[in-house]
């Protein structure tokens, strides 16, 4: 008799997407004609750059010809894409990593949702609230939780919170912990961290022997110089972070699907019985085990990202979203909205007014100014009296969007 | 203090190929003008179709405009991609299945490893030997599997041999199982399963509340009319079996990666305590949490192989194929081996002559013809004996490897 994993039993319904959706449609039925402008979703809208495109385009014609023809690539990732990644994210930052510590693959969701199956079931996770619920959901179904409370924080995992009060950067924990995930710069509230602040992290972790999965996908967002776009920028984070990345945001590839997973050499885990063990060929033996390598195409897209026409037509996309969160970021204030985020990062994290609660001002934004935002206590309770509004929208909407705002208050 | 998840610390190292690889450098270096010909690499050499070519160019063009760009498609896959799938897959062979029962993904592999992870740790696996190692090695990273003895096949596993006796078609467990893997056409074996066997399998597994996981990657190159291409070909299988199909050999998209998975609404399984669990919502629950869509560019060119064009091109690829595997069969019949496989497969398995353990005969080929091939054992203990003979070269390389074949007898 084939038992289930009843692990996934205790998940809770994927509630806040489905929700909106649910309350958009419900909208619409009764407001046929309303032109709906949404700010709610974390998707990318502009083209890909035409490097990227020229790139994937010479891609697609290598496998018409028997000459050019890619079959399986390395699990891991081709060398060509590993030495732009390591030359321009990393070198140029001051950071060595060897090939081996690259792991290419299909996207940093899967990443950040596989990474737990390498590490022990008995091992207690941190978050943050509120949290890219990927990171607890993974979790959930390995087994590393109790059920879920009524606002939906499972037993076992120790949430931190981030509020106004802390700037949205959590306290370290008071409890042991030994597997914790950050976020920075952070979705949904678009809070980066400095350098300092990220060093009490590492040597938190230094201290606890706990391991830091640091989730990076937004470092092409940063503008301050301050900031930094690495952990390993860090001294002795290789013995204790594992680092996430992907081109969806920074490239616009969600639609064509590569991202990439820094394991250090130097990062160490332990059997029961205390003894160690190096992490990164554990990690490599699930990816090769489990993962058939990413698309040449997408692959090739991304290594054209680091080309000089990659890089600069790259960097206008991101300074066209960035102007729309700065836009955001000036026009909500000015309206009185206290906003935090969408300085170094696409996210901007709105107080609601007059003591609204996250889904009565999702409700009436959505009923009076027909404008889509996505209630922060979708995201876990720390975000309940908070709206996330995205920058990926085109500047036109966000403009419109806008001026809809001014006129509801 | 990180805890590893030490079923990792069970896994015998991935030994086959690397010491595959091993064993040609080390004939390379003493001899370095040979001309090594390879018939042991499971990967496809021939282009992709004209067809597929063009589809994903227009797709690649589609992603540099903001009008025609795709960001995050559904995680499930693209409709135009899951309709083509059901209409010329499965409703032509008489099977109607509901779009959500059908789950696009970037790879079979990823989809065969990840599928154990919605059962529980306490299920009784059973796997034919030889057999593909991810279905194995997935299991002990999870947890279900003791040690492996010295043949590498684990306590808990039930492996259930392959040999000439039983034509490689595995005989009913004669023990309780609960999830059966099943791979028709066989990799490594070549060996097809006719409706009637298959049916003893589906009504096995009713009769037990198992579940078989399918795997019909190589369903494209069936050539007997007989043969079923899908599991649901069999009264009663939606209940009881998850089937799992991919693009990589039958459309050579290897490089491009895109397969599916179908999970049919009527599948059940259950709960410790006896209650009745539907799986497809938990695949469904585990797919859009750990995954985020195959890349739009991957499914543009997986759905124009269902075009006429596309069928007719794809067909002459494997044509091809089947060809060469036609002529590896005859010209080592002539010569006196015993030869299995190479029908409805793109894999032949060929009894090595003399009571020749499958390395030593691999390496009298790699010696005298400068032939490399796959040592059967390697794939498991009833392998030993035999050799694995990939169809896939070029017809040109594989001509002179039988040439090379016939001297050294």
């Amino acid at each position: 008799m084939t038992a289930i994993n009843e692990n996934f039993m205790k998940l809770r319904a994927g509630y806040l997407f489905p929700e909106i959706s649910r309350r958009i449609r419900s909208f619409k039925d009764q407001n046929p004609g309303a032109k709906i402008i949404s700010l709610g979703i974390g998707d990318v809208t502009q083209p890909l750059a035409p490097a990227v495109i020229k790139a994937m385009k010479k891609a697609v014609g290598d496998m018409a010809s028997v000459r050019t023809f890619r079959g399986y690539g390395p699990e891991q990732g081709y060398e060509f894409l590993i030495n732009a990644i390591i030359e321009n994210d990393y070198n140029a930052r001051g950071v060595d990593l060897d090939k081996s510590e690259v792991f290419i693959s299909d996207g940093a969701k899967c990443d950040t949702g596989n990474m737990q199956e390498i590490f022990g079931i008995d091992n207690i996770v941190a978050v943050t609230d509120p949290v890219y619920p990927v990171y607890v959901d993974t979790n959930v179904m390995a087994g590393r939780t109790g059920i879920a409370d009524k606002n939906g924080q499972y037993e076992k995992i120790v949430y931190m919170p981030c509020t106004a009060e802390n700037n949205f950067i959590p306290d370290l924990p008071d409890v042991p912990v030994d597997i914790i995930y950050l976020c920075f710069p952070n979705n949904p509230t678009g809070a980066a961290v400095t350098k300092e602040i990220l060093a009490k992290w590492v040597d938190f972790a230094r201290k606890n022997r706990a391991v830091i999965l640091f989730d990076a996908a937004y470092e092409g967002f940063i503008t301050d110089p301050d900031i930094p776009h690495s952990i390993y920028e860090i001294d002795g984070a290789r013995e204790v972070a594992i680092e996430f990345r992907s081109f969806s945001k920074t490239a616009g590839f969600t639609g064509v699907r590569c991202a990439f997973t820094v394991v250090p050499k130097q990062l160490k885990a332990y059997t029961k019985d205390g003894r160690v063990v190096e992490v990164n060929p554990l990690w490599n033996r699930r990816h090769v085990t489990k993962f058939n390598g990413a698309s040449y195409i997408s692959q090739a897209g991304a290594a054209a990202v680091y080309t000089p026409e990659g890089k600069k037509q790259t960097r206008q996309i991101i300074d066209s979203y960035m102007s729309n969160a700065a836009l955001v970021r000036e026009s909500l204030t000015k309206l009185g909205y206290k906003v935090y985020g969408g300085v170094n990062a696409p996210y901007l994290w709105v107080k609601t007014p007059d003591g609204f609660g996250s889904w009565d001002f999702f409700d009436r934004l959505l009923q009076k100014a027909n404008v889509v935002v996505t209630p922060g206590v979708g995201f876990g309770p720390a975000g309940e009296g908070y709206i996330r509004i995205s920058a990926f929208a085109t500047p036109k909407n966000v403009k419109e969007a806008l001026q809809r705002f001014a006129s509801i208050m």
